[in-house]
């Protein structure tokens, strides 16, 4: 698997298409895996400490879409078509969480792969997310 | 089907319980279904107007936890442990969304339903999500 | 919403091409919704009575295959990329199972939509599916 | 991680209890990963030498339950709450297909976990599920 874009070339991605959120994210590395962190701020909490939801959602598909771009270089427009999350554990409280993207399958029109979160320091697994990309037919433009 | 919460009720409590979304979101009506806006500002868009899949998500949980409390009263530890959400359209840019929960299930420590929302004034469903909530046992206390 | 294929097509089309499971199954009606009907037989059950999760899946598959193909013709080649299923309570035993197919989207390259799964006779839930299908581009062939 | 039911107990477990499919898997290995083999014969095939998705879906739910009842004992009456599958590729013709199943909770009422099936002899992907299974309170009686 050769890569197309690095690390840094990812995270370079991510602050010139996606200012509102890159902030909140670090690639951590690019390879056979992507792993990603979410620097959890009060923005993300809900009452107790805990990481909301959507805030796992995103880190979820913000780390499977990097991945992909990592395989077949930067493609705007690719966009996430279903995603289903399994919620395992609470995580603990304000601390980061660290994902890891795996791909199953890089198609011609589909990417196919899942997420494991977990806090920054622990293995336990927060939640697991399994996600479908649509790539546009046109991604060469 | 008796309502333990009635609109108003509901959102009382999500302005109480959850005072850092809850100005995002708009009780519309409790009964056989139960009917939410998101009213989408600025932190809800993605480039070229696109209401984000976070903020979607956001909104077919917090629809989805409501319709439940409004049937069981209100029960702040009931927990999302599974959501799978189709992307079916691109949002209309920059319009609120609204999300219409319906429950299948509601037994005594699972609850099961589905979420469809639809861009404001638009039949065309942008997105749909099937969820299951973990009640706690003790959720008379 | 016209169709192309009428509920006898639609039987006939899945006696033709699949059948080694069409004796199982009945199509009831075909329109906005399609309905289709499990022929429960010994086959199908598990110990107690109660219809194997694999007798769901198959019917939550063929209904929304045919309701797929009762609006764009019959395409042999479209084929499932995702379901998602929640089994909300045993069916009762030994009983046909009523499947409900809703399409959500029904787009170029992917179909999206829900199946309820009922006991006959009952107002009950059983389960639900949410599912995709991949169209062949050259679907015209 | 200690085991209660070693590979040898689970075939004679699943032997016993689900007689009508036993004949149908093999238990290859139990440990950290439960590894299982679908011995595909033509009542699992689709024209063209496909395996079915429902044959698929018997696979990876045997293969998490049985992944479940290494770790807690036999529990007849676990039940499968939700099951999201993505299909990825064609297996190959008539080949055995292999399931992996993985736990990545396994809570005192709910367990959590997945799935991947590859074509024996093969690395790729066919299909992914992730699952969740229901753990009845009295599991101990």
């Amino acid at each position: 698997m050769g890569l197309k874009l690095e690390a840094a070339e990812l995270a370079a991605f991510l602050a010139r298409e996606f200012p509102e959120v890159a902030d909140d994210f670090e690639v951590l590395s690019a390879g056979e895996e992507l792993a990603m962190r979410l620097k959890v701020g009060p923005q993300h909490l809900r009452p107790g400490g805990t990481v909301s939801g959507p805030s796992m959602f995103a880190l979820a598909d913000v780390a499977m879409y990097l991945a992909i771009l990592s395989r077949i270089g930067p493609v705007k427009l690719a966009v996430t078509t279903n995603i289903s999350m399994d919620f395992l554990r609470k995580p603990e409280a304000a601390r980061d969480l660290i994902g890891t993207a795996r791909i199953l399958k890089l198609g011609r029109v589909l990417a196919v792969g899942d997420v494991l979160i977990r806090s920054a320091g622990s293995e336990a697994v927060v939640a697991r997310a399994g996600l479908t990309y649509s790539i546009p037919p046109d991604r060469a433009a």
